[in-house]
């Protein structure tokens, strides 16, 4: 039986890294298994902040596609799809716009320090549509009457919008509209091998997609604790960076690493080699399902053109409804 | 030979009067002889002020219909549709709305004032889609890649920001969309019987649909040159709000009128009497026009559904374009 039913998108904004993968694309595949989904590639929203640079999302769309069927997300149990290609969420989107309070969206936390971001980075990106992002948003859960959404901390305030907008809608016209509720996904967060937040600007990610020698390469180059300088000398797992690895990818062995360690009976590189081959592990189905992915991009491309046409069937339904509820 | 593409829309907003009629309508009538005409009955603008009351748009939306195709606007050669029946005006209202600075909404001229009009009549309308008004707009008439926009005064900021709209675009991907020229419509102002603005809220209008009965009615009450107490008296045309109801509707006679009126030839009864009749056979046609189609209110739903069908195909080639060139 399933708990209810999921919306949940992703911006097809360039390649993936390992990081990506454990904080989001990870817990959708255990939802797949308790709750109907709906996945997204919102490539709508990727133009909210990227307008001027439209020329790479035919690429990144393809890849996100990839990214997701390899992590395991199943094409006929989840309904998976690029946003864009459902027409309802822009119709949606602008009746929502009507009755959404200018004021609703200005204060929306992450509005202003989104735009300061961007603007240190050189982005002007203070555009009509990007202070509509929430109702877009809004748009996507609703029109699929999405009752649970997984969303990080930083989220929690635009979910928030979406059930003052749904209740305001329910109110004016009739009840059209569960009001979502926020899911918080517990995921681990992998630090970059150098132990700062993993990220493709800082050059220290691991590639989502990276083949078992790329991985073992770059979990060679993993920080230790920079105290322990001899194999002799004992070390703290409490600041080593691989140690943050061991804890996602090699629980079962958490005990034992922790204490030769300390010990100093397990050497670092040792250590590091015993995570490499875990990790080769533990990632190995994803490999095997993006080479088969890979090698077939028509069968990507009839595996969202079906999920299109399933999300149209839902949203069209939703549509019907809002309709006639607001006498269109 | 068309001497080009237009697009007007006018909002679904409740019974027009006669003053509506000529600021309008009777230009639209002209326009069909020499252009390409879409017109748009735009049910989603009606909702940036009215998205909390929208009960009676289906009556005034059809009323609009019959006023149109009285006015004599043909079905056949124009294309006459409702706006949020061709899909297309949302889809691109959103993909404009991501490459619009949201300093140009905000300086719109007519923006603050109408918030402050609306805001003095107790109606908080400060939404996201109210701000976005003009992006709307602007889709409406670049979807046709209208080249023509027949406009008041009032609307000329508008159109100006539909310019600026259009040039980032075409600039930022590819040109597209030719850039809309204001076409400013000499419409002769019509005053209430009373001699101020002809409005529905002063209680002076001429009702558009009115019958010749009424018509001769509402013409009795037109204030006259108030100086000129008795038939003996000369009167003063340049102050008679029935003189400027002569020269719009009775232009022929119009010397004959100034001279009797300062001459005292004509008393004011008698030349109101003059009026009411050539009002009557100047808007004859409009009546037969408007019985026929309102004993026929399935065929004006065809002639919109039909309408929407033709401009459909239109909008549908121009966002291929649009898709194509911004790599969606």
């Amino acid at each position: 039986m399933s708990k209810g039913r999921i919306f949940s998108g992703m911006q097809p904004s360039g390649k993936f890294h390992l990081g990506n993968y454990l904080g989001a694309l990870e817990n959708w595949v255990r939802l797949q298994n308790d709750y109907e989904c709906f996945f997204s590639i919102v490539d709508l929203h990727a133009l909210t902040s990227k307008f001027e640079d439209t020329g790479s999302l035919p690429e990144n769309i393809h890849h996100m596609a990839l990214d997701w069927l390899s992590a395991g997300l199943d094409p006929e149990r989840n309904i998976i799809f690029i946003q864009s290609q459902v027409k309802e969420h822009h119709e949606l989107h602008l009746l929502l716009s009507m009755m959404t309070p200018l004021s609703w969206l200005e204060r929306v936390p992450t509005y202003k320090d989104k735009l300061q971001q961007l603007g240190a980075q050189g982005k002007d990106i203070n555009t009509y549509g990007f202070l509509g992002y929430p109702v877009l948003m809004t748009a996507d859960i609703v029109l699929y009457k999405a009752d649970t959404v997984p969303v990080g901390e930083d989220q929690i305030p635009h979910l928030e919008l979406a059930r003052e907008i749904v209740r305001r809608f329910n109110h004016l016209y009739r009840p059209v509209f569960p009001e979502p509720l926020a899911q918080l996904s517990k995921a681990p967060l992998l630090p970059g091998i150098d132990g700062r937040k993993m990220s493709k600007s800082y050059g220290n990610e691991i590639p989502y997609a990276a083949s078992p020698d790329e991985i073992r390469g770059r979990v060679r180059l993993i920080v230790t604790d920079p105290q322990r300088v001899k194999k002799s000398d004992p070390g703290n797992p409490a600041v080593c960076t691989a140690y943050k690895f061991h804890e996602i990818f090699n629980a079962s062995q958490l005990d034992a690493i922790n204490a030769g360690c300390r010990q100093a009976n397990i050497g670092c590189v040792d250590c590091k080699k015993n995570l490499a081959e875990q990790m080769v592990v533990h990632l190995a189905d994803i490999h095997v399902r993006r080479d088969k992915y890979a090698a077939n991009p028509a069968r990507v491309k009839e595996i969202l053109f079906y999920g299109a046409e399933r999300a149209r069937k839902v949203a069209a339904a939703t549509m019907e409804e809002v309709r006639q509820a607001m006498h269109l």
